[in-house]
């Protein structure tokens, strides 16, 4: 099959042609770039929704849960899972995997682990790539999950409109998003596994700190965080939007409770960020980070191309003895190339 | 102050320039270089141990244990903590803090926290920076804190010649580096709460896991890990060590059970390494992976300031209406800078 044959039909929802594609998109096989460019006006009307948070709060769980739940409205659905502790990648465990049969029974979901390998910046990547391929090829809404913890992570849930953070009742003595500082990235909070000791405490920390964080707080580490951009600051500026509040929900995503008032708040951020008319500067900033991410590895690539047989190890060998240091030996591969 | 006068009194220990020259390194003053560049020379003396696992494994505490019994030593040790939910980070909680006390009331431990701010790959160019000061300053031991699920944790981590992975019972039914995928960085493994129970089925599953994964397994990831690294990849080729076997150690930090163990280990490791004649080829593929990340970031800069006027954003408008895809858009760019 030719790019152009598969390229069209992915284009007609042929799911074997999807998964093709997306390997492709993974192994970074030649006529990608071609297949990709002839899908991307075809892309941008799928709700790309990102659910992340720590080990243990059954976010994958919750994923299949929010899967059916669409199913039901008779939605289709992607998931791709960066999670590497995700029963939806290689890396399952037995017991959860036999959980996610029912969804893997259903044409209308197709699901897609992505392996957290490779250089930085490369995965949200091809977490970008893959959610085009889902988009063109019709789904119309992906669920992305990603564990909640790391930076990478954090890029990669940020490639979502609406993005979730998951916490459960009994991790530890304190909430997992407000010690790793994920909680700024969460258009809705879920407490999950509600039904456990603890989930009252939890639903009340995590209201607390949004009540002290609304509005000052936000406003100043948004501030912040722009004053630390530096050169790859988004040039785009923050819109000046009607505050959006993170909702809290409670979910016992194993038996589907709550999944319904869930998909209910996500429908409302949607509804927000369309009324706000911030959907649209909120993708400019996505795609301004993706252009700079992009740069950053073909720039590299085309360096490494261009420099003479063995200087590179010649100054790595420098570096090493610390005869020069690394500002200096980037300097001097930057004159090279 | 001068650049100069910082510098040297950086390299005689004293804490206040050092202090200041960390705050220089973490906004980019100027002069930052200058001063890196003069102390590289003065680096490479101190032991360099990373600490990571998931919240709730106590391994702040730890780091706060592993530090007190350096100093019964007679050594000095710096802390970095990388870990947003670090006590020995500006968002600490005060219980943590005062269980900090007694360190910070010790001339011989000097700890700064770093913010998980900014780009990818800035915060580990920042940490080794960070690291090479206190190095420069005479520290005999430098701890580095990370939260390790995240990518760019798990390369801070590898900044470390000792990495130590920590595990702790009943945050949940799985041991979280397994599923994290964090085990294969592992140097040592933790079995920090260890008087808690299901420490003794932590402990069984990570050794069950190390014999599953010794050797062929691990030289399989290797393998699979080289390949996908691509253009990226070490040129350095992995030395042939004889095999290091991740030993399993338990402690219980908040009381200082089995630090002196855990400090006997790290002492095996480092032997390890110098027996095999492998730590010289391990701190080459570290320095190239400085040199990547570096040169990703200085790349960058200079495109960006090398663009006509309003040529990014004009490129980023026809990307938003889809006009031109991602990487057309890189491609332009690369012509026009």
């Amino acid at each position: 099959m030719s790019i152009e044959q598969l390229t069209q039909a992915v284009l007609r929802g042929e799911m074997r042609a999807v998964a093709r594609l997306l390997t492709y998109v993974e192994n970074e096989r030649e006529g990608t770039r071609e297949a990709l460019t002839a899908l991307f006006p075809h892309t941008g009307r799928a709700w790309v929704i990102g659910i992340t948070g720590a080990p243990g709060t059954g976010k994958s769980t919750l994923v299949a849960a929010l899967a059916k739940g669409y199913r039901a409205q008779g939605r289709t659905v992607g998931i791709v899972a960066v999670d590497p502790s995700s029963p939806f990648t290689g890396g399952a465990i037995l017991g959860d995997r036999i959980r996610m049969r029912d969804l893997s029974d259903d044409d209308g979901v197709f699901i897609r682990s992505m392996a957290t390998r490779g250089q930085l910046g490369g995965l949200a990547r091809t977490t970008r790539d893959a959610i085009r391929v889902l988009d063109a090829a019709g789904f119309s809404v992906i669920l992305v999950e990603t564990v909640g913890a790391g930076q990478s992570e954090v890029e990669v849930a940020r490639t979502a409109q609406t993005t979730i953070v998951v916490e459960a009742p009994g991790l530890g003595d304190q909430v997992q998003s407000v010690k790793a500082g994920i909680l700024e990235i969460a258009d809705i909070l879920v407490v999950n596994k509600a039904d456990k000791a603890g989930a009252d405490n939890a639903v009340a920390t995590l209201r607390m700190m949004l009540e002290m964080g609304h509005p000052a707080m936000r406003e100043q580490m948004a501030a912040h965080h722009g004053r630390q951009m530096r050169v790859t600051a988004p040039t785009v500026a923050a819109p000046a939007a009607p505050l959006w509040v993170p909702p809290v929900v409670r979910t016992v995503a194993s038996e589907g409770t709550g999944v319904a008032e869930l998909i209910e708040a996500i429908e409302q951020h949607r509804a927000h960020l369309t009324d706000a008319h911030v959907g649209a500067a909120l993708e400019k900033q996505r795609l301004e980070m993706e252009l700079y991410d992009r740069l950053r590895a073909t720039l590299l690539a085309r360096l490494l191309h261009r420099l003479p047989p063995h200087a590179f190890e010649e100054i790595l060998d420098q570096l090493q003895t610390r005869a020069i240091d690394p500002q200096t030996a980037v300097e001097q591969m930057l004159r090279m190339g």
